[in-house]
């Protein structure tokens, strides 16, 4: 079949907050084919910035949109959307963009192809089994302790066997406060679910900072504490693994999701001494580079934990990135209240099983649907015009 | 002062042809000070793309425009540009494109602080000199060996005493039409001018096929051979640069135009062997974290060299920010015929002496003016719509 135009959603709540919560707004992307087909995609990253990556004018040989790269191509199989992916690199080399960008056709494609021949997505990328992973709620902090302790609650009351606690106040007061924080999040949780932490990058390359705070979180039994510095920090990161090994301090560290590209992600898990590396579909060029990723990791020992903060078409699409690994048995699962979270694939969605515990659909594609109503809710009507002639403008799904 | 406006300028050819020239559009940033100050900026990046990361709606708290992030700060000494250089990065964290945006913003801080406080950029960074350099004419291979002599002649004719050729048809064809290129070049330059061949990432990560290129250029004359391999096959071109000294191969490899952000240029300078570092200060993020490769470079031995492919408003930028180091005594410098290389900045821009070198200028800010004129006539005008409501508009210089 034959990809025959590109459709380019941008979905956002009415009001959105100053907080570091990425489900107040998406870019949802709808390759359609030749034969009727559609495949649906979804990227991280600001939708407006993004947009432009598909409809640009030229600026020479290695700036031209996605759109051109891909539009009239014939999609076929499994490596077709690996020479498209690689194509629209090319076509767009010079722009930073490119991956946010280009995440959502990746992933589109891959939808679409399933669909076409009947397989799901974790079986065109070459594995053999789709295995349960446990889905951690993945929430913000609460204001205070107290808060933090009422989200956790929730939590539990939501049948969650894990959760992740992130950004809010954390790293913004004392040692002392990051601690009472965190105990908040276990006091709610209780002693049976796993927890994790995310500092959102806030002690920069301060390791000694990071280091205290890894030594008291594990005593509050901590899997991981999250991107305790700044991606680029790589030489941070190792210092503070190194540390923390060498003190039998038993914490993971983890980050990875400020990786805008596959060599971004190598380099932390060569350099950064990284236990977990988190990789979002959405921001990494899509589901042909994260799996790059994941069957890396692998190689290296490190766990590949999808890097997920947006709806379930995204949550579709990290699981199937690494459904057939079994040894990396976490997801992150947004848990958040936003509408777009469950809202723009209902009523299909990546839900858990009696026990708790979910995995990547065998039905074709990516096993989600793109709610039309809900596109058409939420969208926001972008009109771009040059020199008075009109680049691109937004249409009704 | 204080930032009071930020203007957005995409200008480009009135055709745009699908070579690798990058001097046939650009995206030029003025800032303007509630003093009546000007500085001002010049992205190497898609312009449309860029300009959306000024005026982006936000997404959370870590995607809100560079606009939001700076309007309205205080711009009175070097440490403000830096503070004020993280903020936008910390506004933009998860906006892929920040880097390429915001150096345009970064060099028009530096240059209205430098008009501001009386200083040449040069010396605000803390050099104590403005050495000379070597400017290299940087152009496009022809396309056959023939057309490739006579633009060497050329080159020759405008007295310059090193020339860079690259892209078209390299690596497109046998090892014999490459060296058949690179030996036009250098019929055409003679044997007493430097001369130095781009691949444009043309082998991928076939470091077979880069190394032949090499041994073969080496035996031309060739000082370096740029981008053989993309950006981020860091691990061939460390097996590349390995085998080039084992061997003892007289050439030199380069790289680092790709490199979006300071932590991907280290990645490069530590772990790919280069011995040129070239950074495009238009997409690294601005002079700021040029400087920061810069003395990484130092540090490491490597040499670094700016990569422009812009007008004279980015040569300007480029070379301020290694005036200083006597040892990186190249620079980079566009000689093709596009009226923006020398007309964006026309009368001024930096030009050769006597003897052929160039100097950082000892001027307030860059050195350099923008010609309005030269908006006024190649000025695309933007306007970008959400629901109905004008987000932004171009306006008149």
């Amino acid at each position: 079949m034959k990809i025959e135009e590109i459709d380019l959603f941008y979905v956002a709540l009415p009001a959105i907050t100053r907080t570091a919560d990425g489900t107040q707004d998406s870019l949802v992307v709808r390759i359609r084919t030749d034969n009727g087909l559609v495949g649906w995609g979804e990227c991280d990253a600001s939708p407006l910035v993004s947009m432009t990556a598909y409809v640009m004018p030229m600026s020479h040989s290695n700036i031209i949109n996605i759109s051109e790269a891909l539009i009239g191509e014939t999609l076929d199989s499994p490596e077709d959307v690996v020479r498209l992916r690689t194509k629209a690199g090319e076509y767009g080399l010079d722009v930073q963009q490119l991956d946010h960008a280009v995440a959502g056709a990746d992933i589109a494609m891959w939808d679409a192809l399933g669909k076409h021949l009947g397989e799901p997505v974790w079986k065109l990328l070459g594995q053999s089994d789709s295995y349960k992973k446990l889905p951690y709620a993945s929430v913000l902090f609460g204001d205070d302790p107290a808060e933090t302790k009422v989200i956790a609650e929730s939590i539990i009351e939501r049948e969650f066997r894990a959760a992740k606690f992130g950004w809010g106040p954390m790293g913004r007061g004392s040692l002392d406060d990051d601690v009472a924080l965190v105990q908040a999040a276990r006091d709610g949780l209780g002693s049976g679910a796993k927890l994790m932490v995310d500092a959102g990058v806030i002690w920069g390359d301060d390791v000694d900072a990071a280091y205290e705070r890894a030594e008291k979180f594990a005593e509050i039994g901590v899997v991981w504490l999250e991107e305790p510095l700044r991606t680029e920090e790589v030489g941070a990161y190792r210092a503070l693994s190194d540390r923390v090994r060498e003190n039998d301090i038993d914490i993971g560290i983890a980050g990875g999701e400020g990786a805008d590209f596959y060599r971004s992600a190598d380099d932390m898990m060569t350099n950064a001494g990284l236990d977990f590396v988190q990789i979002d579909v959405g921001r990494i060029g899509g589901i042909t580079e994260a799996k790059r990723v994941a069957d890396r990791a692998r190689e290296l020992g490190i766990q590949y934990v999808n890097h997920t903060f947006k709806s379930h078409l995204s949550v579709a699409a990290s699981i199937h990135v690494f459904a057939g690994f079994e040894e990396f048995d976490l997801i992150e699962y947004p848990a958040g209240n936003s509408p777009l979270v469950l809202g723009l694939t209902e009523p299909t969605g990546v839900f858990r099983d009696p026990d708790g515990l979910v995995r990547a659909s065998d039905a074709s594609g990516l096993g989600v649907q793109v709610n039309l109503d809900a596109i058409r809710k939420y969208q926001r009507m972008v009109k771009i015009e040059i020199d008075g002639e009109v680049l691109f403008e937004s249409r009704e799904p």
